[in-house]
């Protein structure tokens, strides 16, 4: 398969395209990638059907929001969410459904911080939530045998450490999660929720 | 109680409103209402606040989303839908926050489709699953014991013959659906969402 991986230089969107080497052929998209894409700049994913043919699977692993106290997330934070996280990869799957081959998937990245929050985590639990029920709602729609999932990854140990943050329990390696976005690619499963921790 | 309903001229706010008057002082918020608020206009809610006082809940049965099948919902359709049922709600939290009296609550509406989705819903799905996340994540910030919850309504038969539809399995009055507020308003649950099939 031909799978294109938006986000691969970012620490999930990584061990997903290494992950999927060898057995598939990778092309890695990211903002100063080999093939440049951003979430945020619609004109960016156009550009990339237009120049990237034949594609059997894209796998969205990048898109950012805002972590802060609810009494201190700005209208500009929500906004960010919005546009990027949410609406950086609603487009993707807009503009990918039209591209992609027949058969072929769509797999974006949510988190679990949807079903199970914590303190300033409110406008990424509404993301995280948002980018379920579109999947669960446009999986309906998508003709060609197109499939569209979401991974939902809990904590990575990488970021944890990159943040110097102590371990959070139930964090998983990047490598474990890239096994949810492997099981979605190569699986039969539409509008599905994948938790990455199953994966562990 | 002091009860602010917003979207207290339509058909599920109506119906709130007349379960709430007796029982409760309600004040009726609307766009063309006699106090008026215009969810999608940040100004209008803060003089609501600042207008209206010792407010002990809000009920908020307003905001609008784009029905409409995926391949066609266009870019201003998903906007409108994020800024007015999702945003529109999310900013009347967060402006309700730091108002509402102590113990306080707020009730927003979300709906079924979040979680059973059907064709042309795809942006309704999003943006009701976002408000569930929201409200799961931003409940665990609010202070001075207030309350935040969710009411999660079916199509409504008074809906469906408006708009000359067939009845649809499931669906309920916006009488019955009312019930689900008042539970909300009354009751003391935290962060819940409420379907309001319950209270058929």
């Amino acid at each position: 398969m031909k799978v294109v991986v938006i986000g691969a230089g970012g620490t999930i969107g990584k061990a997903v395209a290494s992950a999927l080497s060898g057995k598939h052929e990778v092309v890695h998209a990211f903002r100063h990638g080999p093939v440049q894409v951003d979430l945020e700049d619609g004109a960016s994913i156009t550009r990339l059907f237009a120049t990237v043919k034949d594609v059997d699977a894209v796998a969205c692993c990048a898109g950012n929001a805002a972590f802060g106290p609810l009494s201190k997330l700005t209208d500009a934070e929500f906004q960010l969410c919005l546009r990027s996280k949410l609406m950086g990869q609603v487009n993707l799957v807009r503009a990918a459904a039209g591209h992609l081959r027949d058969g072929g998937s769509i797999t974006l990245t949510g988190g679990v911080l949807a079903h199970e929050p914590i303190p300033g985590g409110a406008a990424i639990s509404m993301v995280n939530a948002a980018l379920e029920g579109f999947v669960v709602g446009a999986s309906l729609e998508l003709s060609r045998g197109l499939r569209l999932n979401l991974v939902s990854p809990p904590w990575i140990t990488e970021t944890l450490k990159q943040m110097k943050m102590d371990n959070v329990p139930g964090a998983i390696s990047a490598a474990t999660c890239a096994r949810a976005y492997l099981a979605a690619i190569e699986g039969k499963q539409k509008g599905e929720i994948l938790d990455a921790r199953r994966f562990a």
